[in-house]
């Protein structure tokens, strides 16, 4: 559904409807800000009465960290909105804020205004997060080159089994990773690796081939292949559960030979294929042959 | 619910709540931004299957306007957040968007960003929008003294019959009147007269005496009044019942006689009444004494 509306909003006037995961404004000379917004909706995003409040309301931060992070970006400020559901409300708001605050301490974030409302409807949580471009620049989406190399931070898979709420959002590796080295594009992995590989380089007008006996399977990944024994391997998971929130990089070979020795990150960062000119998706077989890779993650549907 | 939660988060580290219906943010020496976000639920902002989706799409971006309205900033971007219900999603976004976008662009406001949800909860619509401080300076809610006149723009009362989605954010009457005139403080009438004049009144460490047979009650309030029968009567609706959208300033005599000459702009302004050094909300009998006025409008409310 939220492909067909973004087609459908490009079209209409007045809309800059962007491909990074945050919005950059020019706020004065040589001065830029990013701003990013995310809404979590009980029974989509958490399961309020299963899951704990205060882990719900640091995902609902940490989610937007996550999207500065992806663009390098120094987070600044914060604005908090709650629509609660009648029961307990007051209770439930301390409690979200409770998994917050920490947070937004810990990355200096000021949570700087919000609306508190309560209402018949499950609870949802929007927050909106504001950061600035940090001394290395901004970081896109777009821009990755055929011979970049694809580079990751972490691990992949599984994230429902807990990754999902407990996630450390990258922003001090992106800030550091792109102060020091030439970094040519990059995103976060919130809907999928593989989806939003193929967004990154749809975004670049080029394609990616991936080496799948490198991508950093997350435990959590092998846990649930094992306990499911659905047919979908650890693999599959590391290729398509998505919230990840990892990073995502295009990477020069020669910066990435520099990023190997100097380890300038403790989060374990790994080089899993390279940016090539033909489009789409692809992973190379032992006689050099590509073999079109089909992305997969998460995409909010409607009534389809 | 909201003023007790906001009691408990002030006692919390590291969160600024303001007072003021936006956030001041200072982004470059001498250039100050504001950041406002407001969240509209079914069942309590609107009635979907009742309210048409584009007078609710409106009234979304429209409430945060009027919030930058009532800093007198000038609006620059917005950030659409969308939880929709399953049915018929795509369609009920697009026909939201088309009460968004012509707002948008009478008070060319860039929109800028956002998020879409589908989930099986009922609609809930998160707006943020920024605006910049405009040549005028930005209006506070405090500082209102003892001899400023309280100066409001058109009518209130009955917003419910209409005037909740179709008033017009006061944008440009806000920016005219800084930038002209000394305006000590100001706020827009989102909650109910007399409750927000109580709140400009306890943020300027002051109180009010409101001239009643002054107030300009709108034809919304005398048709509740005459239809409801229930002894509430037009006064009792325009000083409670909210969602008017209207200017209330702090203003200084002689500014008044200016503008009461000059009328720059086209709504009508009147004067209400007066701060005084006595905290609270008073009338004044033909015999001068001082009577306590109770303020009444719309608070949030959880399980109480």
């Amino acid at each position: 559904m939220e492909a067909e509306f973004i087609t459908w909003l490009r079209r209409q006037s007045q809309v800059g409807v962007i491909d990074d995961d945050a919005a950059t404004i020019c706020v004065a000379p040589r001065t830029f800000y990013v701003v990013t917004t995310d809404m979590l909706n009980d029974g989509v995003d958490f399961r309020l009465g299963h899951d704990e409040p205060r882990r719900i309301g640091r995902k609902a931060l940490a989610v937007n960290l996550s999207d500065l992070a992806a663009m390098a970006a120094r987070p600044l400020h914060a604005f908090v909105s709650l629509s609660l559901p009648r029961q307990d409300s007051l209770e439930l708001a301390k409690e979200l804020f409770k998994g917050i605050l920490p947070l937004a301490k810990k990355y200096e974030t000021g949570i700087l205004g919000g609306d508190t409302n309560v209402w018949d409807g499950p609870l949802a949580i929007c927050i909106t997060a504001i950061g600035k471009k940090g001394a290395g620049g901004l970081l896109m989406r777009g821009g990755a080159f055929p011979g970049n190399l694809i580079v990751v931070s972490g691990q992949f898979g599984g994230s429902i089994l807990g990754h999902h709420f407990d996630f450390e959002p990258r922003v001090q590796e992106a800030m550091t990773l792109q102060q020091h080295y030439e970094l040519i594009a990059g995103m976060d992995v919130s809907d999928g690796l593989s989806l939003d590989l193929a967004k990154m380089c749809a975004a670049s007008n080029c394609g990616a081939v991936l080496e799948l006996d490198q991508i950093p399977i997350s435990p959590a990944a092998h846990q649930l292949a094992a306990e499911r024994k659905d047919g979908v391997s650890a693999l599959d998971h590391a290729l398509g559960d998505g919230e990840d929130f990892e990073l995502l990089l295009a990477v020069p070979e020669d910066q990435w030979q520099r990023m190997q020795q100097e380890k300038p990150v403790d989060v374990p960062l790994t080089c899993i294929g390279r940016f090539i000119e033909e489009p789409g998706l692809w992973t190379e077989s032992a006689d050099g042959k590509l073999q079109s890779l089909t992305p997969r993650g998460w995409e909010h549907r409607g009534n389809e």
